[in-house]
């Protein structure tokens, strides 16, 4: 492509609202544009980085998950998702709307509705399945407040496969070929990524792995074991028991006065203790509507997602108001604690190996030192409440955890029944019986996955592509051509030879200064580079940069292509 | 691609509602699956003529057209067509919605506002222009009747493309360039179509064409000349005026008693003249609201984007009601006439031609025979207001009209400063002066292309669809492949070797009689077939059928992928 026949459209500044590296620079170097909030128009550049993501994607979902495109409408009629439940479930990131007749449709944020229908329809003997179909679509979300550019827009593209199967080893044996076509698709992609043991959340079903993109960027922490084979991310992974036992008691339990202490770091830094000796209260509805006192170390974080889940607790998770708080507890927030509190208490396991430690004494601005289980505490629930952190075992016992944060870029889900049985999916096994199918269901943003490479690959010069996403793989900039016919030349020559050695290649002939174009092929994250002119050229040479190392090599033009062919291969 | 792995969903009734053959056919061999009203997904094997069909225009885009592509948002903020003017002026197709925030959006029926804002906001000078754009991707459009199957669906899958002029000239190079890249497109998936001149409709500018693909059962009527390059559609096409002058009066006008007489017809055979003798009366409301009397020939019909387009009739065009009309002519509809009548009157070109012809009287029941113009009726106005007829004189002289019916599969605009104007889209030109973007704007229906072929090739066992859009090039169908081994070996032999010849080849191995395959691959309209079994097979051969045809050829087995390929590059 000439770069003069194009459409490169960069800029020097981000607008204020871009927070993200990646958002700042796909905006810089034009890559998208802004049409309204969380909506973003593909510029002819950035729709070129989308496609060869999606390239990648079909080729993998062909060969390695073995399954087939279909395309469903985008508009879904109300009925599907009031069959599957989940038109009551799902808030308002379903946009929904009336269509001239007044009846009820969304815009598709998934097709799991979609597609069992399509199924349901067509497949009724043990004999058809499995089945396993994908499409690379356009999906609206809407965001409360979307942000990040693509990374977190509300109109978005996303590969979404789904598998139905008569059972579970079929299920799973699908599942399986997805996980490991989409490690194919991001390693092609040459992504620094991670797979890892996830929840399941919103979607249910039971057994679940993300595909996390690195980068110190990332929302998600992911828990991971350097000497094991152990990732999670964190809202699933487990925090094991310590392995040492309680130790007995030392102190007497003693009420001490904390005037104004509100925060654990006050209650340690008040009393001249390590933050380790303190117990965090944190006060939540249970499934009766009373208050649950949930127990973590002072210096742990609930994980609220295991907290949901458990059995005494009210799901979605509710922290208690404060009013119901004082009604139970005497106290207000900051003095909280489980002696003489009759509801129920859930400990972390770390709690349950403390001793002598110190809490609320349920009246405002006192707290207990000294305090024990078994003496002073009844024994109490005891569950899995907290994140795991650093240093934490790894819960297959093969090492100790470390964090690092991720981009979630794919998501496979083993469904199960959910879906098949909520729409009667069903088929008729070889004894003639009507069984609800298995379901998998996988996805990818593919709009997010650029977004995620580029926060993983950036400098301050700009994107940073690896040449399988790259718009182009190869840019040639002449320079000062209309001064010296043979740069145009040489560097038309050169251009030729790539295209049809099968290189895509920009031939960056804009009348623009050579500052410029270096700057705008850099901010754009062209891989390669070569110019063409100057002293160089009079000396029968060009110049071969490569954008990630910044190594510049020197070639003679008789050799070029060559020469340019075997370095990018390297 | 082995049968066995695919998914063949064939059918052997269509549902009661599918009127259209095309529509019928594609649910019955599978190609799309309604999901509800207007609303259809594409199944593997009709998602795989979509993408062949979005190849061939891809290509033309970039070779021919110089067009490069962007992806724009679906969903768009209403603000662009207050804008633009069309949120007030579209009507209940543009499907609105509000999102979470109560924000208005439409799901986009077309993007002239979003590229518009796209380029306002990048291109500034005339060195920048001309930009030339395009996109593919679902759009919306909320039918009030949707119906055949994705030839007037809600939701479908359109090439749309706009392109941005410092002035005319330019535009009409680019113009031109999509109107051979259109030709180019539809000569390539082999289809018999023909460009016309169209009416610019709703979408503004001025000169336009249509491309229609030649169908019996197609919406459009197509005019044209064989023995010269004139076509167009029915609603642009010019009736000229007759070559002969006005005869002379040579009967007196004669009013007489028509009882019960309603239409042409009644009165034609009533009298006993020809039905050419009679002038039809219809009654249109004036620009200034009065009734205005628009009057053809007795066998011709009213063009009422003709009529629409007088100055002295209002736009959109309205007739008038029947007390209007009782009020303005002192007689109901059929017996009006313009002896007598104040207001306006409008004659066809060929009714200025007539002489003593017969006319409504503006008494109920009564007309008037041999009235002439100039004697009985004042000089009229005169336009061409009528459609023409087979047999006319084409308007560029050269010959007489034909008339046959077409589906508009493509459009192409001159938009001129429509939209530029009202969106302040402008450049500055050499002299620093801001000057509106002269536009034009080109659209494929994607979807509709595939019905559109369908209507065009089919016969009874289904679909014949051209090589260059069937879902597979070549079914190998093995006969008793479960009795014999040697059938399976030789059609999996066959099977590999067409396979790595490149040829797009579908294997049916499912365990179905032959009876079964052949109407399946019939159906499916997959142009070319090898039956391998059988008789035949003993004797070293494999049959060769071609679907278009129903040729049949016997083939050696060692010559077969030699003479298949031959066979199908005929």
């Amino acid at each position: 492509m000439r770069a003069s026949q194009y459409l490169i459209t960069t800029l020097k500044e981000a607008p204020a609202e871009a927070e993200l590296i990646s958002h700042r620079l796909m905006i810089r170097a034009g890559l998208i544009k802004r049409l309204g909030s969380g909506l973003y128009t593909w510029m002819p550049v950035g729709l070129k980085v989308l496609r060869k993501v999606e390239a990648v994607v079909r080729d993998e979902m062909a060969k390695t998950a073995k399954a087939l495109e279909l395309l469903m409408p985008a508009v879904q009629p109300a009925e599907l998702w009031q069959e599957s439940g989940r038109w009551e479930f799902y808030g308002k990131e379903l946009l929904r709307l009336k269509d001239r007749h007044e009846r009820d449709f969304v815009i598709g944020p998934t097709h799991e509705e979609v597609v069992t229908d399509v199924v349901r329809r067509d497949i009724k003997s043990y004999r058809q399945l499995p089945v396993n179909l994908y499409q690379i679509q356009t999906k609206f979300r809407d965001e409360i407040r979307p942000r990040f550019g693509v990374m977190r827009a509300r109109e978005f593209v996303m590969k979404d496969g789904y598998s139905f199967h008569t059972d579970f080893a079929s299920l799973e044996k699908t599942y399986w070929d997805y996980y490991n076509a989409y490690c194919n698709v991001f390693t092609r992609l040459g992504l620094k990524f991670r797979p890892v043991a996830a929840d399941t959340g919103s979607i249910g079903g039971t057994g679940s792995h993300e595909f996390q993109v690195l980068a110190d960027s990332g929302e998600d922490a992911i828990v991971w074991c350097p000497t094991s084979d152990f990732a999670a991310n964190i809202e699933l992974a487990e925090a094991v028991s310590p392995a040492h036992a309680r130790p007995a008691a030392a102190e007497s339990m003693t009420k001490v006065h904390t005037p104004g202490v509100k925060t654990i770091a006050q209650l340690a830094d008040f009393l001249k203790i390590p933050v380790e000796k303190t117990v965090k209260a944190v006060v939540v509805d249970g499934v009766d509507g009373k208050p649950v006192l949930l127990m973590v170390r002072g210096d742990h974080s609930l994980n609220e997602i295991k907290a949901e889940k458990l059995p005494q607790v009210k799901s979605p998770l509710a922290f208690s108001t404060p009013e119901s708080i004082v009604e139970a507890f005497g106290a207000a927030p900051g003095s909280l604690g489980p002696v003489n509190f009759p509801g129920t208490v859930i400990m972390d396991r770390t709690v349950d190996r403390m001793g002598d430690f110190v809490i609320g004494a349920n009246e405002d601005d006192m707290h207990f030192t000294g305090a024990n289980i078994g003496r002073d505490i009844p024994e109490p629930l005891v569950a899995d409440i907290r994140n795991v952190v650093e240093g934490d075992q790894s819960p297959d016992g093969k090492g100790v955890l470390e964090i690092c944060r991720g981009i979630e870029v794919g998501h496979i889900f083993q469904l199960r029944t959910k879906y098949s049985e909520a729409m009667q999916c069903t088929y008729l096994d070889a004894d003639g019986q009507s069984v609800p199918m298995e379901m998998g269901c996988y996805g990818i943003g593919i709009s997010r996955v650029v977004a995620a490479c580029i926060e993983q690959n950036n400098d301050d010069k700009g994107i940073i592509f690896p040449a399988a996403m790259a718009p182009f793989t190869l840019a040639i900039v002449p320079v000062a051509a209309d001064k010296n016919p043979q740069v145009a030349e040489t560097a038309d020559s050169l251009y030729q030879s790539l295209l049809a050695a099968g290189v895509d290649v920009l031939l960056d002939d804009r009348a623009e200064r050579p500052g410029v174009k270096f700057a705008d092929m850099e901010l754009l994250g062209i891989p390669f580079r070569v110019t063409v002119g100057g002293k160089g050229l009079e000396k029968g040479i060009v110049e071969f940069a490569i954008r990630a190392t910044g190594e510049v090599k020197e070639l003679p033009v008789g050799e070029a292509l060559a020469l340019i062919q075997s370095n990018m291969a390297v």
